[in-house]
């Protein structure tokens, strides 16, 4: 199959409603590993105006899919993930940097780590969250995954 | 401090932006355990139709900490979690039951599992993820969080 | 192929040389559950007299696949787990007792509860560790399980 | 507190009974890294003769809290972990790679590699296990942790 471009893998994004209602964008996508970004608005809060913790769970699953597909290609299925919180999402807009760290020919286990970063260039990015998941090789039609 | 009840659980839940933009609701609160449902919309799916992952992560997420809460009482953050998808999410609305399994004074670890059910009430719910998290009473304000 | 039984997961824990070295026992197998124990002795702790974080693992590792097996059969292959420790091993004896929560025909999600125990049967068993994770059924001969 | 040294790390482990039984080696520690080895002997093994999953867990988290205490000191206590088995473990022996990923005042967050080597050193050293685990500072003394 050919191989997965930046240009293919927005286009995958795109056609994810989840992800245009997060408003997530793709900025890597290559060599074992993807990028992730997605602009802070209120509706991404919590009650205490961080972003929420889910949002930043989301965005972990998102990425470690995108980066297993630049070594399994398209048909692959994340299996699940951990991630772990560090600290509260702020600023101006998150950026997950997902990083294939091992794979078989049928499985990635991929790191992700997510960064809230301000419009202060100056500033250095804040780690919020790290997460590690891994994602399998489907070898039927996606449609047919009902039981895996 | 007051025991939350599942009053205060839907207020705490409305006043959480990211969980309306989902549309989460809270049926279920207390005695170690939490019931939140999804009505499940196209703007909630990936690019096959089926629930995004990152929707079901979200409310893992969300479920456990109100779990959680229900034995710490408000004052808790979510350590992290570990989620595993065992099928695609479909059908009219996700719930996602969330009990503790242990906890310490401090300390809760709560086990999630997220189901798809239809409209037909004569169909078996469908176990789409299975989740394990933990969440951890905050001894200060949350708003000092930054440095956990 | 021939269901396990408890006196055939006996043998296939007896082949297990490590599992001799800790010593551990199995007693419950079946039903989408299986229950081991392990003696404790000073050999399996760590620098301040409690079991050691490795041992719980190593035992969670253990009792996940034996109860997956209940329902996939015995070719089953963890993919991995998650470990939470809620308080340190001590006492006389551990109990992993974990039990499968969802299954697809391929895949089982196990959950696990590790207690320390005392001889005092007056004594509520202490709740160390809790796990959750995930075997797959391999479709092939497990010595051919090189490149999953 | 004095900082630990490659040298107090040994006696560390010299000090933990399981390490010893299961005859693990650190040979590397410090700047947010330690690196354990684990010589393999058949006491090690499953059924198969590979290396027990449950000793890739084992040196996980083992691994983690020496990476943990490099940064956070030595008054550590791991809260928990996830390992993804890649590969049968074998070879001649296991080699764990933990490296600090993220941390904070009072907690850190360890990403951990283990391979598998042989003695012929132009062998490429195998991936058989990914862990991803997090640590915090233990504020009282250790030997009260008993409810974290």
């Amino acid at each position: 199959m050919a191989a997965l471009t930046l240009d293919l893998a927005r286009q995958v994004l795109a056609a994810q409603p989840f992800a245009q209602l997060v408003g997530t964008e793709i900025t890597r996508f290559g060599g074992g590993s993807a990028t992730l970004v997605v602009p802070v608005r209120p509706e991404l809060s919590q009650q205490f105006g961080y972003v929420h913790g889910g949002v930043l769970s989301y965005l972990a699953d998102n990425a470690l899919t995108f980066a297993a597909g630049t070594v399994l290609g398209p048909n692959v299925l994340t299996g699940g993930f951990t991630v772990t919180y560090l600290r509260p999402g702020a600023g101006t807009r998150l950026r997950a940097v997902a990083t294939v760290t091992g794979s078989t020919r049928r499985q990635a286990v991929v790191n992700c780590e997510i960064y809230a970063e301000t419009g202060d260039s100056a500033a250095e990015p804040v780690l919020c969250a790290v997460a590690q998941g891994s994602a399998r090789l489907v070898e039927r039609a996606l449609d047919d995954a009902g039981a895996q």
